[in-house]
């Protein structure tokens, strides 16, 4: 049963709300959604051999155009066939487009219609972006998905601001589209609208009304309150196809996944699982652990019982925590392994309580657990 | 064909100098002579996870009795069953007895003829370690290979506190010897000396003059000219017993193993293939290379051709040099991975020259391969 490159099945559809399990072909591999895509920012998830990603299950990761284009420059990555050649990743790649670090410079230069003049953070460099030159650095890179060029506002912004970014990041989609690609991968657009429920539509809309093999949502989960980031994430999820796929940029916890799933977000990616772990935050069945905390020094338990990670198979907290107070390089990397195999665990947990029709007896049961524990640590 | 502790077999001498192929029996491994031992100090090798450092195939690694009782303590260790099993490490474990340490504390309060008393450089905490107290922690760890407590001089030191120094170690044995140890550890004695020719036969005959399982060579490589190093390690090795194991503590580099494997040492540890790693530094057949050389930039090569290792099997020098440059975590592993790798192919490939008659060419071969390299990247 082989599919065409974008074919996005849907499998089922919960009877409740938005949540769906689907099936999303790229080039490099089969996505089975919801799924929640690792960062690997400069070409590798920070402490992971690509190896161990793979062997966790994990099909498809992150790369940022910005940072590799910083270093060591996607011309040289294309030299040595694209990303995936380059750290022998045989999965499927995702590509920021650079937005979002452009614009969160502070040396930033001067953003026009045509792209954003900046310097680079690292040598001081004078570089251009603009939607034609983001895609021809995806390009070099060979991702699988390519996203469009936006322009990332902060929050808040007054509405003329949004309105104004919002119709520039729809026309430097258009750019974008004109772009070429290699044939194996496909451009993603993004919505943007800032906290404008009215705009979020309107981006929506004129997003979708551009035929692409999936629509993102960005400008989420930058500082706004919980239940404004839903509202404008209904918004936007409103208007686009229910036959493409729908990925939620930056997002989140586990608790934002079971809310996000439910309004239909099929793909997800997020620093928090490596982030957390390289600070010494575990997640778990019972919420969040801190591998610091006293109580873990002569625990001889595993981080999480009905974990199946490389350290939970074999260490005890009280190896782990001497290792992370000790500050041996070999924790970060435990830590993280563990972090991702538990949003590994539960996308997979999410996907078959929805094939099974059991969404959301899954929230629910999930969600006890998961609150019975949190406090344990804080 | 089972052998019982501590049983030290030698398979062949080399016919023209001191080096020889051997096996050594330790409760948790027989050790194939010459070996190199990688060095775990706090119950971690640096970077490595325990079950990557046993794919090499190294069979034994150190773990230090001062680390590990400053953090998490032994007391804490043992009632995990000993550190095998608290870092789940099923080889044998040879432990240093914590001198080494105390005596390059500045914090170091007082030293008597009993032991020294001084402050943890963690947490300011008052300890005293003596002969008793080295075992005991010692014993407490589990470990299959335990250190006599020594004191260990600084280079250059002057004759009459070299003497001195020298029988209190020889008095600190003695003291070693009547400590009790779990069932399945032995004992190595220390030879000290410092520079002087006399007090080194003197400390290796008196040493030896103690059955011990095994014995070490110290103080050596502490500063001196390899010339003398060399020469004091002739002195101690020519009095000890032939059919006794050889252990140079905290050597060396490949240069330094063929000469002291000539010698008649037969086990090793140092702290370069990690520490090395961690600064970008690779072992390989062509002498040493620099990850950060720009000429590696857009290398398609492995490190080193001839490596079997995770990286030089999968990566290129421009992939792990991109890695090491952006400061990943993960790049300090491939490269510790790497020389933890070249070390344990040259301490094979000495032993298989020796069991084969083949010393003096595979010494000669090594060389000239080492040197034909090394200005790569100078």
């Amino acid at each position: 049963m082989s599919s065409s490159l974008g074919q996005f099945t849907v499998e089922r559809y919960c009877a409740t709300d938005r949540a769906r399990a689907a099936r999303f072909q790229t080039a490099h591999a089969e996505l089975l959604t919801p799924v929640f895509m690792p960062v690997g920012t400069v070409g590798a998830v920070k402490a992971m051999d690509p190896a161990e990603v793979s062997a966790i299950g994990y099909r498809i990761i992150l790369g940022n155009a910005f940072h590799l284009q910083m270093r060591p420059g996607s011309e040289l990555i294309a030299r040595f066939g694209g990303l995936h050649k380059f750290m022998g990743w045989e999965g499927a790649i995702l590509t920021d487009s650079g937005g979002y670090q452009v614009f969160s410079l502070s040396s930033l230069r001067k953003i026009s219609e045509d792209g954003v003049e900046f310097r680079s953070p690292i040598d001081g460099a004078l570089h251009f972006f603009s939607p034609e030159r983001s895609i021809e650095i995806q390009r070099n890179l060979g991702s699988d998905i390519v996203m469009a060029f936006d322009e990332c506002i902060p929050y808040p912004s007054d509405r003329p601001y949004t309105q104004k970014s919002t119709d520039l990041t729809l026309r430097w989609l258009e750019r974008c589209q004109k772009a070429p690609l290699q044939p194996h991968q496909m451009l993603f657009g993004i919505v943007q609208g800032g906290s404008f429920a009215e705009l979020r539509r309107f981006s929506a809309q004129q997003t979708a009304s551009i035929e692409l093999p999936g629509y993102a949502v960005g400008g989420l989960s930058v500082g706004e309150p919980k239940p404004e980031m839903l509202g404008m994430l209904e918004e936007a999820v409103g208007q686009l196809p229910l036959e493409k796929p729908v990925y939620a940029m930056g997002i989140g916890t586990p608790e934002d996944f079971v809310e996000f799933v439910s309004r239909g977000v099929d793909l997800f990616d997020c620093v928090q699982p490596t982030r957390h772990a390289r600070n010494g935050q575990l997640f778990t069945r019972r919420g969040i652990l801190n591998v610091r905390n006293a109580r873990h020094r002569d625990s001889e338990m595993p981080p999480d019982e009905q974990c199946s990670c490389s350290l939970c198979r074999r260490f005890s907290m009280a190896y782990i925590r001497h290792l992370f107070v000790a500050k041996e390089i070999v924790a970060m990397r435990l830590l993280t392994q563990h972090n991702l195999q538990y949003f590994y665990d539960f996308m997979k947990g999410c996907r078959e309580s929805i094939l099974q029709g059991q969404w959301e007896s899954f929230r629910r049961n999930w969600r006890e657990n998961w609150l019975a524990g949190e406090a344990e640590d804080s």
